[in-house]
């Protein structure tokens, strides 16, 4: 049988958070690369993985995912089980729910505030050789501070988001994480001693090791 | 044993996320109004069940959870089976993944492009007394449009986003899309004749029919 296919590589933020699942569950997988700078994820090929026209995309036989929270929560469902990984906990309702609503406050509130940082410290310097927006970025480390101190009162009580179990919740933070701490503005994270601390456990899996060395953007 | 508790009324459209869950699984429930005027929900009480401050919360026993889609998802994976009512398909990783495809396009997607409207044509008028800002309304038409486009080719494949099965990636929909279609600007379904008829699936449940009456904001 053929491996899961990603399509985009882990310099795409949204395909990291997807290939750190696969590298927890440890199975097979290949990576094609879809060209941004020349519009191929606009192009009919990628649209018709991702109606959207958004990286990534997986495909895993006949079944064709797209939106990465999506397609890492269905990595780690089908093939979490047989490695013995078991990020989503939903075996337990409880559990699960405490991983959802940790999962769901990256997207709506984690995400919000770190990712204009990230867009204009990195990924529009790299792509498009803009200058940071000094205003986009003090607001949204504002924002983001806020949102820090709820996560450190959160990881005051627990080691991780969702409870004392390592879960999708904690990962799904790595990838634009990754990207804010390659920035001037990562001592952020010095005030939160407990955040600070999850975040090197984070770093220390080895899968976010492998795919954060893939995550280089030359600003 | 006490009933699930929601706090925030259906008027609140993410409360009537979770609302309308609770009805299709058929369990008893007790809604506790939180005075969005009086803020409320800013207050330390609402605090210590959601620590962002937001409408809606859910209590279960011991269990406090936030985040209506992770609230919702966890009233029908903890009460759906008993109750023969599947709407997160689970068992199949494939079902599973598309219904989380879809709920993720309601998130990132559908979501960005229909709130403003709503918030603009609806719950300011109603909440501030204020006009509807045209340009915010016009730019956000634009882009709910685009989307639908990308809705209309999918409900014409597929009797249900997630496929030929009413599922969560559905009912997702419900409030914001509730509150659209009580604006002028409802009439755009009309060119979505597919999008149009799903619309008209979904409000013909007794869930949707329901919550849909305690969802008055008067302009």
């Amino acid at each position: 049988m053929a491996p899961v296919t990603v399509f985009g590589s882990a310099v795409f933020a949204n395909a990291a958070r997807v290939l750190v699942c696969l590298e927890e569950v440890g199975i097979e997988y290949e990576v094609v690369e879809v060209d941004y700078m020349a519009k191929e994820h606009k192009g009919p090929e990628h649209l018709s993985r991702n109606p959207f026209g958004q990286i990534p995309a997986l495909q895993d036989g006949d079944v064709m995912l797209f939106e990465s929270r999506a397609i890492s929560k269905y990595v780690l469902r089908k093939y979490g089980k047989a490695s013995n990984v078991d990020l989503l906990r939903e075996d337990s309702a409880e559990e699960a729910a405490l991983v959802d609503v940790w999962t769901e406050v990256e997207a709506h509130h984690y995400f919000p505030a770190i990712a204009p940082i990230v867009y204009e410290c990195v990924v529009f310097p790299a792509r498009l050789g803009m200058q940071p927006n000094q205003k986009v970025v003090d607001e949204s480390l504002e924002k983001l501070g806020k949102v820090l101190e709820i996560y450190e009162a959160r990881l005051s009580k627990s080691k991780y988001l969702a409870g004392d179990f390592f879960s999708f919740a904690d990962l799904t933070h790595f990838p634009y994480t990754y990207y804010f701490m390659k920035t001037t503005h990562a001592s952020l994270l010095d005030k939160f001693p407990h955040v600070k601390a999850w975040w090197e456990d984070l770093m220390s899996r080895p899968s976010t090791k492998k795919h954060g060395a893939g995550m280089f953007l030359e600003p």
